[in-house]
Formats: structure tokens, C-alpha cells, sequence
């Protein structure tokens, strides 16, 4: 099991510091909340992790989840944790008093989820989805719905998941052909089948609520015509109690990672008695289901940043304990009478390590601000900053959910390296992470999803404004940090980054004016790269401005070293993985059509 | 069982067009062999590798190589082909006649096992390591030696090993304590222990010959003190049987990729009665060990490739048939009226499978390259030119060997993305493939060794002749490619990219000059990227300029569209890969030492 699978000190620094959790609690909606019981809630689900959590993480791979005899078995603690989670609250956390939540921020959310995810990430979605499902049903769902799911959901006595894909329809929802039969009763019949369905069957509870996207007999086609249904794996009776509706586990999918975290193939009505009961109004369902899709996928994009994380620790850990080779002295021979040296002082694994920790770091830090957008575009004080911190979210969220991820696999790939052979062993930890972290570029939505989502939708939307305020905010980071001598060389390159950024910016939009669509989104995934690595400098950024600002003020003179190593990985950020954007940048400026020329057979 | 996991068309012509194997075979060591004849071999090979290899692929890694009372189970199949391959010349194949060889070019020995690697990576290195077992016999050990276990090797009945590393030298071989302890025979007493020691022990072959790095007892420190001996498992008696020689399987690595082919951990002289024969003179077992090592890093640099390739077909295969979504209308609508479209259709699925193409391609004919140098080095008319190969081999060496683990990781990565959620399946073969390659950027000397050693080593040696060499090869290619009016841009481009590398190396040259050793090797990582992204800029380039010439000549009209999707696929590195360079250009000429700053804590 990981001993040490997070930097406490680094989430609080980047939660309360940088990004002023303060300044949210002052909201009218968390008034119940201060700084101190927010940083308590966090030390109990540190406590919480370590017990519940880390000690069955290589058990959990080791024994995966599989389907046995019509069943699904997974690690017994799942059943353990929902409910224990359930108690602690942390599935209902988020929501509103009425609905039985406690309010706190979406960045506290983020913050504790986090925690959890670094130390077991084959657990957490169980509640993950179990929140994501009662959130549909609180939000679209009738109060009979909400009454008789929610509660038991909130508590983990039973779970929740979301069936959207099946086998002929993944990405494309548009194609799903699950039906919705209506009967003269409440309810519809429900027939077909899902695939991919994370956390969809086990022992350990004793219902589950699945949220299933179907089509009502003579829908329109497309998009359109797709509706939202709750279909528990056990109806309530009239005598209020429970009995099967015929939903069916076929089998479950074994994977190369988050081997412990079932992946259930569902069959709806075989037996055609499977009823399901419309969640607000007919044919809009996959409008509701994408209302929650930007939690969603922070929810990934956090999950990968979490494994991200625990690796560089779980590596950091081996370089200072793993004596080997000898330094490099002045001359560039190393002395073989001098003694062996810890790899962590070796150039190349130094290298290894700073890019492990502003991968992870930097994803953190773009975490908290998007969970800190979301909690201003629900409750900031006037509609104005709703609508802008909504933009913000909007434009922020594919690269949430892309970053970590695509980033995570060569960070933690960095970590297994580090290890060398062992690294490749099951004995250590890091060959784990690193087929874990691989399938979160491929969650809620595939980067390529995520980059046409990115340039075509949120890039284009109210005429570009998401991304001009999103460049002001940056701007305006900059010109807060130019207060420090020591950071203006780095204002100044993220300063010209965005110029470049904004070049970039007019070729793409002139091939939307001249109607080249498929072009213009042709290199959609540069352009996700090339933000992404704009964004995490600003995060960088950020962080070494708050860490200047903290060393100026002096008042933690035992944490200078803490601040000053923060200001060094901002340092090797903007030298080390800033200037990849050069290459993005002169891939987009130079559209070459190479990738949507469908006339000629290029893969012979 | 992957069905079709390589074009053999692209491999010849690779081979015998780009890379002008007939030059080769024109030179009088390989005067026996023709054209005809090695494209036999070939088709025998794919065959061979058809009905011997590929079907067993899936097996051996769910069933993986594990350790059981004491000895280590692997696969059946792993004894059938030691012997089959062996009489079909798999593992003699490139010695001399005179020891039992059959003259065979490099570039054909590296054509033949990469089709065996694309077929099955987990079997061909149980092969792979009898024959350079017998090779450092063949070039080193007395005439006794190589009569006592090399024929038996070349036929494979017998196996042999590498035992290099132990516990607490992995890179650092000049700490390693295995101990040879001189007796008044005619051989030593070999007592320690060797670990991660590939193919080193199972039930299906009678002997293992292991050739085993050790210190003689009272040998100088470091690694002028090491030695090389042949230790057999079962050594010959007087009677010329085979007797136990105290060498003990302590365990088998269990690992996440390659899990069929065994990585045993070895005991010698646990009861004291191990003997081991020296082979050439004392103190001089590391250099023999490194004159082979350009050999060996072929070999994994070509495992790699193989894997890309093997992957690459898998992921096209499924993109043109797997049926999602639609194609972008020219007014950036998806018409959900018009019929779904296979995946190979959308811009970005045919990025990742040009990324895997030419990747794949690339690296193999680098691959073909390094080996036409490899026989040009031994084989060439004059000692000047047996010169100028051999330094342009010892040039590419490391690059050979990183290109394709690297960037290898990557090409799986987006190969097995092709496949969404289906990839990250045991269903499908990418996630093996992807677990698989991820140890070749490890073996062998990481990333981090190769890349000291082409910018520490290799970029300096003869004050910079090998680099120069190289340089005037890739100039050459430019000038030929310059007769195509279509080429030309591509050339501009590579001969720019070749001014702007030599202004990095003005800057890397000026550290070593003022000293500053540790410095000057900091970034030896983007180094080797930069120059690698050259060098199958100009593989690229060669393989448009060999096809351009075939569509001139007009002679087999029916391989146009072949020819066309090469040139297609050098575009679109030029464009999407080569432009990574301005990123580790700006790096290297930035010097920051942010790597190498120790005095700092930065890491809490």
C-alpha cells in the first residue's frame, strides 16, 4: 500500500491561498461554513482515506472485480465505504439543506474527492456516480422521484450510475436505440441494453438507480428524441418494499487498469418487465445529462490528476531512498572511489520528478479554479458574474477533463521510469498508476471528443467571449505578478504566449468565416495542447506569485523552503514544458488539410 | 490472436529499395546470398511466425511466466521454437560460416526477428539472448569454449542468458559484488546473485549458458575489475554429461507487460560449488560486454518498433471497420439523417493511425538503417569506410534504441485510443501491446543512459566526427530528394532543421569547453529527442524520395496508390511531428540548470 500518497500541505496552499477558498465561504450560500471546519472536513477524509481507503488500493488490482455465476464480485470494502462515505457525507455533500446535502463548495468537493482519489482510485467512483445520479434526479426529477431515491442514495445504502453507451453507440449517443415503451401506468418499459456501466452491479448494496438514457417509442431521431429515465435494479413495491424489474447483469468487462472498479454490461427488459419512470420531460434528456456533464468531467479530469500525484509521490519516495551510480563532478567523469549518491541527485531524475510535480500540481491548482467557478456561477452575488464565471467553467472544463489525463500518462510513465526495472514490476506501486491513469483520456468523453468540444463549441460560443475573458483573467494574473521583479521574466513569456495564442486564434476563426468547418477543427487537438500548456503556466504562475507574496510577508519563516520549491517548478515549467507550444502553434498557423484528405488511400 | 500484425510490403520495401539491400549483398562476405534468396527467407519467417508466434501471443500474457516450487513455468511453446527456430537458422543465421553461421546480412537478420516481434514480442527474446550469449563466446572465448556450448546454442537446444545486474547495480555496473574466486583448475568459483535476468530459467530446455559479469577477487574497483564468464546452469562433466553447476532460481519478476517471457532472479554458488570459465582476459568483461552493445540496443530498439507496427495494424483494422458517428459537413453540422460513418473517416482517428504509421515506419527503417551500418562497419571495401559506418552506427545507437520505446509509448497510446473504451479492454489486444512496450525505453540502458551517452559521449567523440558524418548523410539525402520539385519544400525544411541543430550544438559544445560538465549533459533528454525527430524526419524523407522515383519510372502502376500514402505520411510527420523540435531547441539553447540545482530542497 502507498504510505504517503499526497502533499496535504500542497492542497491547502493551493486551495486556501491561491485560490482563496475564503473569499467563496463568504458567499450567502455557505454561510454556515468557515475556514476551520472546511480544513477539519478535509483532515477527517485525509484520516478516513488512510484507514478506509489506501490499504485495499493494490488488493482491489490484484483481485478485480469479475463476473461470476450471473454476478458481479468486487472487493468487499466497496460495500464498506459506501456506507461509512454515506454517513461521513461526503455523497451528499454538495447539495442543497432541502435535499438533504450540507452545502459546501464545490471547491471543498473537489478538495476531498481529491484525497480520496489519491489514495485508492479504483474506489471512489462508486460514490462519484452515486452523487452524479441522485444530482439528476434533485435536479430534473419530480418530488415523488427525489422521495423515493435520493435519500437511501445520499446515505449509500443504495447507488447510483448513468447509462449512456451502447455497443453501437458510444461517443455518437445520437445512435442509442434503448426503448421507452409508454404504458397507462407512471411508468414507461424499458428494453435494451448498456455497456460500460461503471460501478453497475455488486453485493454490497442492495439496490441500484440507474439513470438511462432511452428512446420514447416514435421520438424523432438523433439527439433529439433520447429521454432521461430512472430504472432501479429493484422497484418499490406497494407494500414498500423491493422486488427485481428485470434488469440483468450480462457480464463484466475486465480491463487493464482500475481493475477493482467494476464495468457492467446491463441488459434492460429482457423479460419485458423492466419499468422506468421519465425524469422531467420527454426527448430532453441528453440536454440534462450534458447540464451535469461539466462535473462530470472534473470528476475525471481530478480522478487522473489524483493518480498523477500519488505516482510522483510514490517515486519520490524511491529517488530518495534508492542509492545508485555516483554524481557527475566537475570534470564529467564520475569518481568510482567516491561514494554511490541517491538517484534524486542525478540531472535526468531530477528532471523526471519536476515534471511529475508540475503535472500534478499544476492539475490540482486548475481543479480547485474551475470547482471555484462553478461554486461562483451558482451563487456569486449578482447574475452578471454568474454568466462570467459560467463562461469561464465552460471554456475551462475540456481542458480539465483533458489535461490530467493526457498529461497524467506521460507524468506517471516519468515515474515508473523512474524506478527503472522495479518500476516495471508488480512489487512497486507505479506500474499500477500508470494502467490506471490510461483510461481517464477516454472517460465522459474522449480527448478528441474534448477537443472538438473545446474549439468547435465553447471556443466559437457568443463569439469567442468564453475565451476572451478567459485571457483577461490571465492578463490579469500577470499583471499582478509583475509586483515581483523575480517573476516579470515570466510574465512576460506568458504575456507573448498569448499573443501567439491570439494569432492562432484569427487563423482558425477566418476558416469558420469561410465556411471551412471540418478544417478548422481538423488540428482541434493542438489547439486543446496548445491552451492546456497556457493555462498550467498561469497556474504556475499563480502559485509562485502567492508563494513571493507569503516568503514577502515572512510570517511562516519555517515554510520558506516549502514557497521557494514552488517557485522553482514554476521555473522549470515555463523552461521545460512552455516552449511545446511552439510546435502547436506552428501546426495550427500552417492548416494542412493532411488528416481530411478522404479522396486519397493513405493507409495502404 | 492479432490477425494481421505487420505489412510485409512496407517492410521490403523498406529493405531492399529505401535501404538498397542489394548494395549490401554485393560486398564478398555475403557473396552466397541474392536478392531472391533473402526474400524467401523472409516469406519463410512470416510464415514460420504466422503459424508459430501469433497464435500464442494472447496466451503468454494470461498465463504469464511465474515461479513455482522452485523452477519457473513459462509457456510450451517457448521450447517449440528454441528448437524449430534454431534449425531454421533463427539464432546462427548471422555468424560466420566457420561458426556455424550462415553469413546473413545485419539488415536481414533485424527484417527477420522484427517480423518475429511483430508476431509475438514475449517469445522472440528467449532467441534473442541464445544468440548473443554465443556471439561474446564466438568473439571472445578460447576455441575450447565456443566448442563446448556454442553449437548446441545455434540449434537451440541449449538457451543463453545476460547477467549484468544485481540488486544493488542495476545501471551502475561498476558497483556490482558478484565475486570470482580463482582456483588451481581451470576455472573460477562464481558466487552472488544476478536479478531481472530475461529468459533465464524454465523446464523446456535442457541447458542455460549464462554469461555472467563478476569481480575477480582482488580486482581493482569499478568497472575496470569486471570480468566475464561463461557459467552454464548444468556444466559438462567428464564424461561429457550434464551435472547440476549450483546455480539456483530464486524467483521470477512478475511484471505488466511481457509477462510471458520469464525475468528470473539467479543464484550462483549458493552452496559454493559454481563454476564459471573466463572468457577472453581477466578485467576486461565489461568492454567485450559494451562491443556487443550496439547489437543488443538494436534488438530492443527493434522490439519496439515492432510493437508499434503490430499495434498500429490492430487499431487500423478496427477504425475501418467499427461504424460510429458522422462526418463533419461542410457547414460543421453532423447530419443526423445521413448514414453513421466508419471511425477511420473522422479527422482525428486518422491522426492517431498517421501518428502510429509513421511512427512505426519511421523507426523500422531507421531500424534497417543502423544494421546496413552494422555490416557496411564489418563488411565495407576499406578500412575508411569500415570507419565512417562505424561511427555513424555508435551515432545512431542510442536514438535506435529510444526512438521507438518512446515515442513508441506514445503511437500505443493513441493506437489503442482509436479503440475508446473497447481499447482499455481485455478484450482487444492494444492494452497488451501498450503494457508491452512500455520496458523497452528501460532495457538496455534507460532513456536517461542513452541519452548521456550520444550527447556525453557520442556527440564528442573524435571532437565531433560522428555528428558530422551523420549531418552529410542527411545533407546527401537532401541534395538527391531536391531533383523532385514536390520534395523540395520538405528538404528546405530539413536542412533548416539542420541549422538550427547546429546552433544547439554551438551552445552544448561552449559548456564543455568552460567545463561546466554537468550542465552541458542536463538536457542530454531533449538532445536525443531533437536529434531523433531529425533523424526520421530524413528516414521520411528517403522513403518519399525512393517512392517519387518508383512513380516516375512508371514500372508497376498498380503500387501508385502504395507509393502515394508514403509521401502522404512523410507530409504529415514534416508537418506534426518535426515542428516538435522548436520546443527542445529553445530548451537546449536556454541553459537553466534547474535540474542540476542541489543546495535547493525542492521536492517539499
Amino acid at each position: 500500500m502507498p504510505s504517503n500518497y499526497i502533499a496535504l500541505n500542497t492542497l491547502k496552499f493551493i486551495l486556501n491561498q491561491v485560490h482563496g477558498l475564503a473569499d467563496v465561504l463568504k458567499l450567502d450560500y455557505y454561510s454556515d461554513h468557515d475556514m476551520e471546519s472546511m480544513n477539519l472536513f478535509l483532515d477527517a477524509v485525509k484520516d478516513f482515506s488512510d484507514r478506509e481507503m489506501a490499504p485495499y488500493f493494490k488488493e482491489m488490482d490484484e483481485q478485480p472485480a469479475h463476473f461470476e455465476e450471473g454476478k458481479i464480485k468486487v472487493h468487499p470494502q466497496v460495500g464498506v465505504i459506501m456506507k461509512k462515505g454515506g454517513a461521513m457525507g461526503l455523497i451528499s455533500g454538495i447539495f442543497d439543506y432541502e435535499d438533504g446535502g450540507m452545502q459546501i463548495p464545490m471547491m471543498v468537493h473537489t478538495a476531498n474527492t481529491y484525497i480520496q482519489d489519491c489514495a485508492n482510485n479504483h474506489m471512489t467512483g462508486y460514490m462519484g456516480l452515486t452523487l452524479g445520479a441522485a444530482e439528476l434526479i434533485i435536479h430534473f426529477g419530480d418530488a415523488a422521484l427525489k422521495a423515493a431515491y435520493v435519500p437511501k442514495m445520499l446515505t449509500g445504502d443504495w447507488a447510483g450510475t448513468m447509462c449512456l453507451t451502447e455497443p453501437e453507440a458510444g461517443s455518437s449517443l445520437s445512435d442509442l436505440t434503448t426503448k421507452a415503451i409508454p404504458t397507462e401506468q407512471d411508468y414507461y418499459l424499458l428494453k435494451g441494453q448498456k455497456i460500460f456501466i461503471s460501478g453497475g452491479d455488486h453485493e454490497y448494496i442492495s439496490n441500484f438507480v440507474h439513470l438511462v438514457l432511452a428512446r420514447i417509442e416514435g421520438a424523432p431521431a438523433g439527439t433529439k428524441g433520447i429521454s432521461l429515465f430512472v430504472v432501479p435494479k429493484n422497484r418499490i413495491n406497494e407494500h414498500k418494499g423491493l422486488e427485481p424489474n428485470d434488469v440483468n447483469t450480462a457480464g463484466d468487462f475486465q480491463k487493464m487498469g482500475q481493475r477493482g472498479y467494476c464495468t457492467s454490461h446491463l441488459m434492460f427488459g429482457e423479460n419485458n418487465d423492466c419499468r422506468g419512470w421519465l425524469v422531467g420531460e420527454p426527448h430532453r434528456g441528453l440536454k440534462y445529462m450534458f447540464l451535469m456533464m461539466n462535473g462530470a468531467r472534473i470528476a475525471v479530469g481530478r480522478g487522473a490528476a489524483a493518480i498523477v500525484m500519488a505516482a510522483y509521490h510514490a517515486s519520490l519516495e524511491y529517488a530518495q531512498e534508492r542509492v545508485q551510480g555516483r554524481k557527475i563532478g566537475k570534470l564529467g567523469k564520475k569518481k568510482v572511489d567516491s561514494l554511490p549518491t541517491t538517484i534524486i541527485n542525478h540531472a535526468d531524475v531530477r528532471r523526471m520528478l519536476l515534471l511529475q510535480k508540475v503535472v500534478a500540481e499544476g492539475s490540482l491548482s486548475l481543479l480547485i479554479l474551475a470547482s471555484k467557478y462553478k461554486d461562483l456561477s451558482l451563487h456569486a452575488k449578482t447574475p452578471e458574474e454568474k454568466e462570467k464565471y459560467h463562461l469561464l467553467l465552460e471554456i475551462l472544463t475540456p481542458i480539465v477533463k483533458s489535461y490530467p489525463s493526457e498529461m497524467g500518462n506521460i507524468a506517471v510513465s516519468n515515474g515508473l521510469q523512474v524506478l527503472g526495472g522495479y518500476g516495471f514490476t508488480s512489487e512497486y506501486i507505479l506500474q499500477q498508476y500508470y494502467r490506471d491513469i490510461r483510461i481517464f483520456s477516454i472517460y465522459e468523453g474522449t480527448t478528441g471528443i474534448q477537443s472538438l468540444d473545446l474549439l468547435g463549441r465553447k471556443a466559437t460560443m457568443q463569439g469567442g467571449r468564453a475565451i476572451q475573458l478567459l485571457i483577461e483573467e490571465i492578463k490579469q494574473s500577470c499583471s499582478e505578478a509583475t509586483k515581483f521583479s523575480d517573476l516579470t521574466p515570466y510574465t512576460s513569456m506568458l504575456e507573448s504566449e498569448l499573443e501567439s495564442f491570439k494569432e492562432v486564434l484569427v487563423v482558425l476563426y477566418k476558416l469558420t468565416e469561410q465556411g471551412k468547418f471540418e478544417l478548422f477543427t481538423a488540428d482541434a487537438n493542438h489547439f486543446l495542447e496548445l491552451l492546456s500548456l497556457i493555462i498550467i503556466a498561469w497556474m504556475w504562475l499563480e502559485m509562485a506569485n502567492e508563494s513571493m507574496q507569503a516568503i514577502q510577508k515572512d510570517e511562516e519563516p519555517h515554510k520558506e523552503a516549502f514557497y521557494q520549491s514552488k517557485i522553482h517548478a514554476m521555473k522549470f515549467y515555463f523552461n521545460y514544458e512552455l516552449p511545446k507550444t511552439l510546435g502547436h502553434a506552428k501546426i495550427l498557423k500552417n492548416v494542412s488539410g493532411l488528416t481530411i484528405d478522404l479522396d486519397r488511400e493513405i493507409f495502404v
